[in-house]
């Protein structure tokens, strides 16, 4: 398996990991060449923890790095403003986005600043998004400030 | 002593208690009111965790809120792109920054998004941060990812 379908994989598992939880099923990995850095998910619930969503709990659990350079970050979800800031404070060149057909409008930001962004929109992300939004539409609300 | 006096010098106190702790002299506090509802400082060397600036400490400190929109957030530095982008992710109407001239640049994307700005470069700020600058210059550009 290469590392992206591993990376895509993983945010997938933490995903459902943290919805197992009861948490908000949003996963983000960081990688470096072939090797997961850094395995995050939102655990706003577990925690009670607002500025934990995926992307920022992956980078906290890679730990301090000399540079984010040669880093790709993938992510469940379109990073909200909060995780598109972070992206471009540290400097990460590359950003894999899963799905944004739930939740977007923060890619322009990061390509505007010279971060390189795929979106995938498989379709296991956007069903697994859509269904949690739809049973828990209070907790979403509250994860993106709405 | 206002509830504006208590929370610069919290940010001061916060960022020298960092400091004393071998770490980033950078303090934040999240106000609603009269109340100060969150304390932080920036925890990488101490936690080994570079999310964690002043203000996303503050946040994290403050846990889960239903809104943000009554919250005043202090800072002892202007806020890197993460700080700013949670600022508006978080939908936070109004920041004081307790100094800028050693660090900043985000004030006018946080006021062309509807953030009341206000700085006030204190001198005892802009000293504490100087020297800080001064005597661990490899330690702020890992923190400002430079």
């Amino acid at each position: 398996m290469s590392i992206h379908t591993a990376c895509i994989d993983a945010c997938f598992d933490l995903a459902m990991e943290s919805r197992g939880e009861g948490g908000l099923p949003i996963g983000s990995v960081l990688a470096r060449g072939d090797k997961i850095i850094g395995r995050g998910h939102n655990r706003r619930v577990q925690q009670g923890n607002p500025i934990l969503h995926g992307e920022m709990d992956a980078l906290r659990d890679a730990g301090r790095q000399e540079s984010y350079r040669d880093t790709v970050l993938y992510t469940s979800l379109s990073p909200c403003m909060m995780c598109a800031g972070t992206i471009v404070q540290f400097k990460i060149p590359r950003v894999v986005i899963c799905e944004n057909l739930n939740f977007g409008g923060n890619e322009q930001f990061l390509i505007e600043r010279g971060v390189t962004v795929e979106v995938l929109n498989e379709q296991r992300f956007v069903d697994m998004m859509a269904r949690f939004i739809e049973e828990q539409p209070a907790l979403w609300d509250e994860d993106i400030a709405e």
